[in-house]
């Protein structure tokens, strides 16, 4: 159950729900975030809603059986759009698109890739600083100073950076180089970093993990949202079968599901989630027909000599082909 | 490797191919379909292929490294079409679209299907009349005798038929009566069924298993190629994963992958491949973007009484909008 | 629910009985097997079933809410024992060893592999005459004439015969030869086979599917115990997974989870379970500290000049090691 | 390639031996533990290692092609007994026996647990002061109070401590209570906190991710041997499959293959492996015929009012009962 307060609610107020609501048997939660105050409780005995619905400094009460609460769609029925700034949003009906290589590499790299997208109207760069590499001899990433260029060059060209944090140290010194917080596949379910990515206020962007199921997911994003935090997006990027023909088995079917159940804006990641160059496109398109809010992919100059991801990275001329399909996919689905 | 021999091609002359081949270490098996005559050659040895392919009676010759080699890209570059008479094709470039009820019930139900399919220009009905059931204690189907009767009512509206064949036994008595045979997920590796179904000259659907791998897919088709018949069509109906909120895992992945290896049509089945009503829309449209040859579904007029399947099974009225939909995205996609 | 009659039933006593309980609005389905009569009621109105159990002709009757009925333990609460004849049993709380090749290939190899089962006391010889083979252009098996060659080398030593059966139009042939018969994995849901194997009075080893569920496996042993064929293994064999270390992940949870959930004996298949040599040993012996009934493996004189799965194959040396092991561990386990 | 320097090696020596690998192409990693100093080359051309291997300073030298380096067998063909002192050491030879319940709770839940362990020779406790949960609401363990609390009642006692640790920022509070640091399933790619326990000087045991791969596993202790830190344990805990009759898939294949390809002890989990009370002893004694170094397992006085994982948790009487058949078990693979 769900009770979002009054934003003037006083002390007297509060208790007095409180105690209605623990006497009834349950436990609660009390969450602040930049856009409410809510009290969450978990219980199992039923009772009329309408005896908490009346007291004073109830805003509104819903009923949420899910796992996860407030970011259900039973809690807000409508969609949740995320504001970037500058007139950039993800989740508000129009297609998002994000581009960019998956490391950032060098300035000269940067400044070729912000030329691409500034000619295909893309406002959003993807790339990573902190690399999460299976082997720990392999490269990791050019970490803060990496950020800090790339945002000096960004900023002049009026682009927004979404990149990946991988601990709870990094996010007071990358906060203000990035626009949106990427959670990892393989931190999905690193609570101390969802925790924490709750209480910035900063649009932060969960990937599903190989093995993460739907009802994780909108769990982990339940976590930034208790945590003060309701900028969350969604992406789903592949997950892990026993089909070795490609790298990732993409999982379209979270798409349409994940829409159903959340009021939070759902990204596709075709790249990482077939992992062959060949097929990026029709999947990209194939996550627009499902659905998706937005789109992001990997691109380079010369994804051959990409530091990492080369093979499921488009280059340049396939990546603005891309981006015109996408644009046609989407008013074609918008129109339906 | 394959070999393609002429049409004309005399005993002289396939005995001096077969023993220069043999020589080389390679195991020959013949293969005669309703298109061609070739044989398949299975080894090791590195040698020049031009030697023999300057033989007296070779008309093409290819290396075709995969486990596959008739069914290969590599050795047919373009796209095979499936003609069903009447102007009724599948994999000629157009979407095929193919609608009806997951089990055969009544004349009742058919004509109403009929009435349905007819006024949305569709012109291939599927239906089941041998059903796979879990528990040998669940409604098997019709059988022939359905078939029959529904065979007389799609012939004298111009409708194709596509229905699900079990076993080699079945065949025969079936022939008359099918315009595409479809092999089960379940069948998928029952190698004597696909034998058999070699020696017909109808065209043959095959589904791929739960867990089928792609590669073990084109074998599959390539056990019906072998066995004589080149007319294969292959359908993509979701797999099983560790993912619990959907029945299947529809995998749109196999699509752009089996349209670069083979050149035999492909088809998407949403409602197996998804498993609940509420999305089969979303994965139909998405399945055409990921480039499907066609879409098969579900319909039923009251899908809630249905024998069987019927949470993932659309209305006419959902269906007829999936219908309109689909049209658009095809042509969509076309114009790409 | 079951209804198991009395033997010397009358024709009034049984309709008397179905009659009573159609009216209940349950769905009445008869089996007669070697060993009993039962009705198998599917419905779902609550009653006393003792307003069944005491009409006259109703010898016994339980509730049984699973999808399978026959082969619940919540039927039949002991254990079922196979016999093969000549005092040789599967189930009987001793365990069963079966061994032999992949491939039944000469005259030569199946008297090797005779004399070393008879060395180490095997009674019970695996292999394959018709192998189901993901390649049309791989070795298909010997046929009925292997068959027949083996059943007479077999019999001259007192050995029984456990072998694939792919197709119900092989069973008639395969019949006299043949003491269980095998269904394999990619068979398991092949209902038709099933069906037919319920005809005979032969045992019947289904193997779980590559992605076969525990539920679908009882179901499947089902079929043929409805059929009329109480004589019924299960084997666990490997499923698929996202793993790929091993060829499939050999499933042990399956051992006790099957133990529970039916009375009839449960077989390991490590040779296939893990698909690499070196590693069959500790999983056999792992799956008898799991419960297993019996251990059913491959061996061959020379594994590497075997004409199928020689990478999972021991070499007699090592059998004879295994067996030495598998009784040491199966006596610690009885003895708990 | 992995060079291992002698202790008192000069500064001219380790860059002599630096620049000769460099100019070879290969990049270097030094690498600095309690026991050893290596330097870790990766690249691809190939040459003879003697070249390098007779350099003043160089004490060992092998080819290591894996991905992981020091973790593996080709680097140290031996196993690695990891020593908590007091006389106890996993992977010694002898069985570990690590049991306790899931969540650390309370006093007299903590003094129960260590009479039960003291009553049956069991010297490592296991338990939970930092739980991760799938919801946020769901409690998360009593903290770092709870482990001083805990403890000091081990202490008196003679039990050593293991338990979970989620984030970089535990590890120094949590270091002097602890004797064996967990990384969870959810963290095993945690490549922040690996790095972060590669710097102290404790054991460290790393849980099998829920997708995690057999490499992928030994990669993630390669990073923390590579941080410093020699002293890892692998735990398996059980994957996600599509079955769904267990709440994990406990996978036994991976113990010999681990103990195949590294000199690490390997142990195994059977409560979160198969996840149901009633099968967690099969599985146990399975998990040692397999090969498992170690057993850990939850127990608790009354599973039914366990915080967290009771309906995967023993009461005290089936513990004992479990370890009496570990021993026993765990002798005849012994005597193998």
């Amino acid at each position: 159950m769900i009770i979002q307060l009054i934003e003037e609610i006083s002390t007297t107020q509060k208790e007095h729900i409180v105690h209605k609501v623990e006497s009834l048997g349950y436990q609660l939660s009390e969450v602040t975030t930049q856009k409410g105050h809510y009290l969450i409780a978990v219980g199992k005995k039923d009772f009329d809603i309408r005896s908490v619905g009346r007291l004073d400094g109830v805003k509104d009460i819903h009923w949420v059986s899910d796992g996860y609460k407030l970011v259900s769609k039973k809690w807000k029925v409508g969609k949740t759009a995320i504001d970037l700034g500058d007139g950039i949003q993800i989740g508000d009906g129009s297609l998002a698109m994000m581009a960019g290589p998956c490391s950032i590499e060098s300035e000269a790299q940067i400044k070729s890739t912000i030329q691409h997208l500034l000619e295909n109207n893309i406002r959003i760069m993807r790339g990573g600083v902190y690399k999460p590499r299976s082997s720990p001899y392999a490269f990791r990433g050019l970490g803060i100073d990496g950020l800090k260029m790339w945002y000096e060059l960004a900023k002049a060209n009026g682009l927004k950076i979404i990149t990946e944090v991988m601990q709870v140290s990094q996010i007071d010194a990358m906060l203000p180089y990035v626009d949106v917080f990427q959670v990892g596949a393989r931190n999905m379910q690193n609570f101390n970093l969802l925790d924490a990515l709750g209480a910035v206020d900063k649009p932060v962007m969960i990937k599903r993990a190989m093995s993460g199921t739907i009802d994780e997911l909108l769990q982990c994003a339940e976590y930034v949202f208790s945590g003060g935090n309701e900028k969350i997006i969604l992406c789903e990027r592949g997950i892990r079968t026993y089909e070795k023909a490609y790298r990732n088995t993409f999982d379209l079917n979270a798409i349409p599901i994940l829409k159903e159940k959340t009021h939070l804006p759902v990204v596709a990641d075709p790249s990482h989630g077939i992992g062959l160059r060949d097929y990026v496109e029709d999947m990209a398109l194939a996550s627009i027909m499902a659905g998706a809010d937005g789109v992001i992919y990997e691109t380079h100059q010369t994804p051959e000599k990409a530091f990492s991801d080369g093979q499921q990275t488009l280059n340049f001329e396939e990546s603005a082909n891309l981006i015109n399909k996408m644009k046609l996919t989407s008013n074609l689905r918008a129109s339906f």
